[in-house]
């Protein structure tokens, strides 16, 4: 028989709790998409290139992959037109999750080890069961809990980012903190070029930001976050996040996808890492960006960091400097929002080159629940740097208001001198210069 | 002034000490390649999309980053081709090392962090200064290390690995793990897929195999290293390290790409670690594989892992079943090989699909400094797994004494059977079976 029928299977014949189900697209140059379908479900578990005497019936069914769909594009039927020699295919594989036993690192050996490396095939999507999430707490906090925190409800957060992001002395940036504080913002993020240099050490800008932060509170009576990027191999991560709690840190940055989705796991699982965690998207593009390799970023940027432990997450907006389709952004909101058994809701925040002329257009595709983050359309504002943050509450208000932004331009200067600067998304002659 | 002369630079007027240097491939639309190009410095140090305050005289001297060459392909001079929609080139950009502090994630973070999801940019070199390699011990033991404790010089080194890959319990590999000890293995290695699963854990195999180790060793008189798969979290994954040591274990398997290679770094460099470290490469196809994203191949598998400290890598070989470019897999080989400062060699492992009739390229193209991993071409060899270790060793011995495999097979039978079911490569009617 042609087909091992071990390999094979349907979704509705699967025991689905025992399973996690990767969907891969796929091009080729295949007489036989069933053997090429299998041949990936083979070698992610129990096979190889050439039989082995102990891959034995018993071992099969305990750890084989099942291909449970292939789907061509478009979905011939009658016949494979004669000019088409590459063929494109979606496939859906099985795997057991009594192979990777509730840890990430060999989740992504499973889902995408060897095969990463073959080409034109990108893992699109991953169904999880119940009996593998329960391995992960998720989210300390998530979108509830970050709100609690900061007593904020039914509106954007307003995450200000310092600037320039690397090179300014803790001096500078507590400075700078207070005046984000006191223009309103409800998280203030390291720039994830920040981490631990010499001239401004976690421990340095630890002491200027909260001392900032406490200075600023005394006028408003509002409490402000500090994601402070303790990004460092996974041992001294650790060792830090612990010493910025001891201070009296009362949030964390991590550039995820430079330290690996366990890292941060490690850190949200950890009874004593107490505050939230915000992921930074530096070097996801990796993963994510071409179109026919690696796994894409519904994936990359939601499904995993949720499952791992994040709290919030900046990655790019449709709108800005750092181009991502906007059904992708959207996608990727969902992933971090939607139910996902008991995982706390991940805050997104779509990111990069924002201003509050963006916020009309923000608002449509994420609603409320969204962070806004917001760096050079704070600091680059022409009236200063509180200003900067004003404007993006009168935008916001505005928005919930139902009110134009324009209109609202005509009774907030802080607003007005904004729009003027970077324009409203969507208006004729609104052109946003890419800087990259 | 167009051109913020801050940013731009040349080689030889660079402190070349302070910086990093990175290369990179590019396609653009772009009237101007010099801007576009400073726009990516700019990014990934000082600055943001739109003009901030505090990104000072002072802040851009210590930390921009310079774009130090630009080069078209083709390197047009008269005038671009009105035709020439899309440009390509090449950017070298030179990075501060004092924004980066000698840890792994902010480099990673520097030189492809937010660029890396802008799309039609691949990160192709980096080269470093003594500086900054001075904060990372690198491998332990290299290939002169790792040939010591097997007191194996000269020739390549058989890897043997545990086939099927995953579902197999640990009898079962014991068995195995004793044959190829017999049959002459230098290292028996897991599986990437088999890390912890329930039904044969890593301290019960580890077990199964010590066992049948210390009874070949008593046929055999030689040494065997079993690098046994400690994948997990980095938490986690480090506990397992010092298991496995206390327990007797001689060295480790890490899926770096799946945990990074700052956790690799972290196992490294620390003094309780006192075995040599294999990678293997699942995963990393995420970063290399796409020609216009992520970052290339000699970097990924060749510099960052001997940087990180890996004693021995497995990647794609040119000729079995995950294909890589045959002058990609030996540039590889050099940045694993080639001097590097202080670091020490790290032992290149091309495989996948590897059979003795693949002895005469690889070590046309490797030489004896090269691991040989083999799964399905030692346990399915038509005479079992101890013929299967002894084929290689034929065919390494008669490429070594300038005999062609033919030639040998007629005075070893294990070779000889070898070859009729794989045949040797380039030979006219060799076909090689791509699994995947």
């Amino acid at each position: 028989m042609l087909y091992d029928p071990q390999v094979f299977n349907i979704y509705e014949g699967l025991k689905r709790e025992e399973f996690i189900i990767a969907l891969y697209y796929m091009e080729a140059e295949s007489r036989d998409l069933l053997l090429r379908s299998a041949a990936i479900a083979v070698e992610q578990s129990t096979g190889t290139w050439t039989a082995v005497p102990e891959e034995t019936w018993d071992v099969k069914e305990q750890s084989l992959a099942r291909v449970i769909g292939v789907h061509e594009i478009p979905d011939y039927e009658d016949r494979v037109p004669p000019d088409v020699k590459t063929r494109k295919f979606l496939v859906q594989i099985a795997y057991p999750t009594i192979n990777i036993n509730g840890q990430i690192p060999e989740l992504l050996t499973t889902l995408f080890g060897n095969i990463s490396m073959i080409g034109r095939l990108k893992l699109v999507d991953v169904q999880f069961p119940k009996s593998f999430v329960e391995n992960f707490p998720g989210p300390r906090f998530g979108i509830e809990g970050v709100r609690k925190l900061l007593n904020v409800h039914g509106r954007p957060l307003l995450v200000g980012m310092y600037k320039p992001c690397v090179g300014a002395p803790p001096a500078t940036l507590g400075k700078m903190f207070f005046e984000m504080a006191l223009g309103g913002v409800d998280v203030v993020k390291d720039d994830e070029l920040l981490a631990d240099p010499t001239f401004c050490t976690v421990e340095a800008r630890l002491e200027a930001s909260l001392k900032a932060k406490e200075r600023a509170k005394k006028e408003t009576g509002r409490e402000v976050l500090y994601t402070v990027n303790i990004t460092d191999s996974p041992g001294k991560m650790y060792k830090k996040a612990l010493k910025v709690i001891e201070m009296g840190g009362n949030a964390l940055m991590v550039n995820t996808f430079t330290v690996g989705y366990a890292a941060l796991a490690d850190l949200a699982s950890d009874p004593a890492i107490t505050v939230p965690i915000l992921t930074h998207p530096a070097f996801a593009g990796s993963y994510y960006e071409a179109p026919l390799n690696g796994v894409a970023s519904n994936v990359i940027l939601g499904k995993l960091p949720r499952l791992a432990g994040s709290d919030m997450i900046i990655y790019p907006s449709p709108y800005g400097k750092v181009p991502l389709v906007r059904e992708r952004a959207v996608r990727v909101a969902h992933e971090l929002a939607c139910p996902f058994y008991h995982l706390k809701r991940t805050f997104p925040g779509p990111a990069a080159g924002m201003h509050p002329g963006l916020a009309p257009q923000m608002m449509e595709d994420f609603g409320v629940d969204v962070i806004f983050g917001a760096g050079g359309g704070i600091h680059g504002h022409p009236q200063g740097t509180i200003a900067g943050c004003r404007a993006f509450h009168q935008a916001f208000e505005a928005v919930m208001a139902g009110i134009p932004l324009r209109d609202a331009a005509e009774k907030h200067k802080e607003l007005k001198a904004a729009l003027e600067r970077w324009g409203v998304y969507g208006e004729p002659g609104h052109e946003y210069a890419l800087a990259i």
